[in-house]
């Protein structure tokens, strides 16, 4: 229990449930009888193996992921996201198309620019008021990738439909809308969202990445941000691949 | 108290000390009576910027660092840090020394690769079991940076001296000896050490930052990478650089 009744509407970092908040307390120094922390747990243990799969496993019964996609737990939140993206995905064609409806998605493109040629698919503006009809949409049928953000939290403006790519594959940033309601997943290439607003602490990012869009990325991608060693280190090759871990990644 | 006795030797994620972690528990819901979790807590908060810059100072005092070196946290562990090195230092003349004594800094240097050419200062080799003469080192007084690994977990080799890189910025990697002992960190351009080891659980990485090393980023670095706008959020400009960090990273 909290010593008092404080109401929080920070819209991320976010309140937490808290049964949740209390089980962890609960169990802070010894996580399931185990007598040691989560904190002081090895990556490489079987507890860890455990709680990563359980935690997999119930994104994928709660979305509905299909089992083509994996699900990755990365670090640098949305921004983090915004680079990799790029990076694992523009190497195709070497352009993506960017729907910019606000200023997350306006960094977005900014990050990706980096990587390739940004193609902005509706006319910049600094004022978002609404989403243009896609059929004044300028998308390049040769775009890696479409990329989105479904709820733009600092201007408003939240996607009442998945924008039709005739088969570019979709990425989109949920991190403000995730879990909020169910989500046809097969019609994007990839999800991620910031763990922060809906779904857990800072520090965590969900990423669901179709496989077909798995190793394409670039050579000067850091590892840290790479979707390939992160699917080795952390899918369901975690212990058959502890060696690959290792080599590639550890620490 | 835990429920059971367990001793972890566990290398990195550690043990954590016991009264740190009970502290950490009965303040999980409320965070210095605040009613909210630090967990819930927003980056921009008053009492968010008293945690940083009390734990920035902390350190400072700690490791006697000179006033004119950064204390920057960030995400991605060692491997993050292998490429943020490079990404923020091999620009000044494309080039960077590594000094290989073990399986951590054989992969800094491969990591390095990516954006620049890397100098193996000593031979290459697969058995590390020493460290070769310094008389024996070829040292390039163009390169950008000198990058060594001070104790090489895996491999055994630590350094019992501090290289003399004849004025060219040292790096140095602690993870697994950081705050073990006394360091002169005048003596070197960065420090860095993934908290999991010494000082605190997984997710945190320390770098420690001379500032004449900041503005030297390479354009393709992603935004979580780079020191200057980790500085700008995270330094003593948190309150009065919200607007940038705002603008540049957020979330």
């Amino acid at each position: 229990m909290s010593t008092k009744q404080v109401i929080n509407f920070g819209a991320g970092p976010a309140k937490l449930p808290e049964e949740v908040m209390e089980q962890v307390q609960k169990e802070l120094l010894s996580h399931k009888n185990s007598g040691i922390s989560v904190m002081e747990m090895s990556h490489r243990s079987a507890e860890f193996a455990a709680i990563l799969e359980s935690t997999q496993k119930l994104l994928k019964d709660l979305l509905k992921i299909p089992t083509n996609y994996k699900v990755l737990f990365m670090q640098g939140g949305g921004t983090g996201l915004f680079a990799a993206v790029a990076l694992n995905l523009i190497s195709k064609s070497g352009t993506a198309d960017y729907i910019v409806t606000g200023s997350w998605s306006a960094k977005a493109a900014k990050e990706a620019a980096k990587y390739g040629k940004v193609n902005y698919v509706i006319p910049k503006t600094d004022q978002y008021l609404t989403i243009p009809d896609p059929s004044s949409w300028k998308l390049d049928p040769n775009a890696s990738y479409v990329y989105y953000c479904d709820n733009e939290t600092v201007h408003g403006i939240e996607f009442p439909f998945v924008p039709d790519t005739k088969g570019v594959p979709l990425v989109a940033d949920m991190s403000s809308n995730f879990l909020t309601r169910p989500v046809d997943v097969s019609k994007f290439g990839i999800i991620f969202a910031g763990a922060q607003k809906n779904i857990g602490p800072a520090g965590v990012t969900v990423a669901i990445v179709r496989d077909d869009l798995l190793g394409k990325t670039l050579q000067i991608c850091p590892t840290v941000l790479d979707f390939n060693i992160l699917d080795i280190c952390g899918g369901k090759s975690l212990r058959v691949g502890a060696t690959q871990w290792r080599n590639s990644w550890d620490g």
